[in-house]
């Protein structure tokens, strides 16, 4: 007997709506026999987008119709009071309702993390919920070429960073929980053992760093269950040091921003310089396949999908000017969480912790 | 009559001491016949490295020898304790002794920065120092590509970013301080008239980010004198929106490591898979002109030398791996300092400021 795993999809958010979750939503379903969607939007638009294909796919997949959209313009808090028949509330509520299993949309960040809070609370153990991103981790190696490398292998090279804006600042207990709910995702979702963890800070050296993140260092060092391997410093984001790297809101924000608006900008270079004159046009048609392949190694849709972790209930945001391939990734997330049953690892971890710390606490 | 520029080089700093800052101390020399340069550092080793080079400069160029080093891996508030007969040290009680008008080192960043404060002290008018680095914004244009551009018009086009991590967090007057020393940099040394200043946060709306951040902001908006702009995300940081990005050290650490943690990054995939077989070897060489174009934009060398602002003296920090470019880069740096006097136009304009705003107290 096969489980399903039900999503809800709120197709109206974003930049792009029903153009982009649609196509994703087909693609998934098709990649999966044991999916079930419920899609959520305006019907007619829905059905559009869905076209003769959606009719093969037609049993696992639901329409539920609204013409209310939570837009990115509104003010977060707006959804709580006059959006309850939006997309983006309907979808959470059907988590909370125990309708579907997981919710997906591109929609308002900060309404999103409002609805998930208002309506599936937080896990007993965590204080607070946050929005965990990955970034990708090109493929360096150090002497021989590997072997050629699967779409999959890639996908799975990545490093979970997490506050990245739920909160501004962050408590070094919370820190501490960052740190347990990336570990169980990076287990979870990526299969590794036992996921090394850091913590950003602005340098290597004990002294180094806010009192929160100090204490949260200690805490983690005296920590039995995470593999906690130390500072991270912004120059080692990218070079593979650690699986999950915990840091405030602010920072996170600003680091996975950062790195975006690099990678953007060096395209753009390339691209002009690329169009410069005949001899660099030849080149770039010459280097294209050549292009592509570094592109993939860095191309952020391949990474889409930002959880909200901490709540009784698994919701991920894509990015709001995702791609069909982009919205697809971020699906797949969703499915992955639902699998493993993320929420409630994340309990379990919790509960561990604190029992081994009050262990402890009694032993000293 | 020719008014001298004095600069104290403390040659044992950095990674590879006098084998970078010799050469880099000559080709300033011959660059600029105003300057006059004090290396400190052990006699024997600046003498090798100065070989014959050092003959014909001979009457602008000084030695003071010492064989203590402040190391990297000592701890910053030793300095004041046992290491007063460093070069590090040494060079900063030159400029308080008024021997020499500015100071350049590579060496430990806390320590420089401790002697500083500790010796010169800080502008009246200026809470706390702060480190002030710059990153480079390539040229990106809108249709048509610009006439050949100069190596001196690339050297212009940045964005100054303070704080870079003098201070961990900082107060809403702080980060004025910083706009208004910022500004002045910018102003002087790269004879931009009215510098966009910008706020580093999370977002653009006026609610995002913390309390010091949003005081700031209307601070910020209020004042006349400061060409304020708004709320830049971190993304937006390559984008050319500002001139100056103010910021709390914590944040502006991780934003220009990350972002050199980026480039680094790419450029090894780039090199390994230029690497990988005869094809893409061959196009390696065919495109080296043109990479090599695009990789002079974001070379870190022509934006090193971080200064330390807000104190009543003019110290450069040249980054600790810099090569001889880089290092020359800080000294030119320096120069330009003493030549627009920039701690007494930051005096001068946070009078201002503060006057406009009592006159505003009053008014109200």
């Amino acid at each position: 007997m096969t489980t399903f795993k039900r999503i809800a999809v709120d197709v109206m958010g974003g930049d792009y709506g029903p153009s982009v979750a649609i196509p994703a939503a087909l693609r998934s379903l098709a990649l999966h026999p044991d999916l079930h969607l419920v899609l959520i939007g305006v019907k007619s638009e829905i059905q559009q987008h869905l076209g003769a294909a959606g009719d093969s796919l037609r049993d696992r997949l639901e329409i539920f119709h609204t013409d209310v959209c939570m837009h990115d313009d509104v003010k977060p808090e707006s959804v709580l009071r006059k959006y309850k028949d939006s997309s983006m509330y309907l979808a959470v509520e059907m988590v909370k309702d125990k309708k579907v299993d997981a919710c997906v949309s591109a929609g308002n960040t900060g309404a999103l993390l409002l609805t998930g809070r208002h309506l599936l609370k937080t896990i007993p153990e965590i204080e607070k919920p946050a929005i965990i991103a990955s970034i990708p981790l090109p493929m360096l190696y150090n002497s021989q070429p590997p072997q050629a490398q699967t779409s999959q292998t890639l996908t799975d090279h990545r490093c979970y960073i997490l506050d990245v804006g739920a909160n501004i600042s962050s408590s070094a207990q919370q820190l501490v929980e960052f740190a347990v709910m990336g570990s169980v995702l990076a287990c979870a979702v990526d299969n590794i053992k036992r996921p090394r963890i850091g913590l950003l800070n602005m340098g290597q050296e004990e002294h180094k760093g806010t009192q929160q993140i100090r204490d949260a260092a200690q805490q983690l060092q005296r920590s039995s269950t995470l593999n906690y391997v130390g500072y991270v410093e912004g120059n080692e984001v990218y070079s593979n040091k650690v699986d999950v790297l915990v840091c405030e809101g602010f920072a996170g924000n600003v680091t996975i921003k950062t790195s975006a608006g690099v990678v953007a900008t060096l395209r753009s270079l390339l691209k002009q310089r690329i169009d410069q004159n005949w001899y660099t046009r030849l080149l770039g048609i010459l280097a294209r396949p050549f292009l592509a392949s570094i592109a993939a190694q860095v191309d952020p849709a391949r990474f889409n999908g930002a959880s909200v972790l901490g709540l009784q209930g698994i919701i991920v945001k894509s990015h709001g000017n995702a791609s069909t391939e982009g919205f697809f990734y971020a699906i797949e997330q969703a499915h992955k969480e639902i699998e493993d049953n993320v929420p409630g690892l994340i309990s379990q971890e919790m509960v561990k912790l604190l029992d081994a710390n009050k262990a402890a606490q009694v032993a000293h």
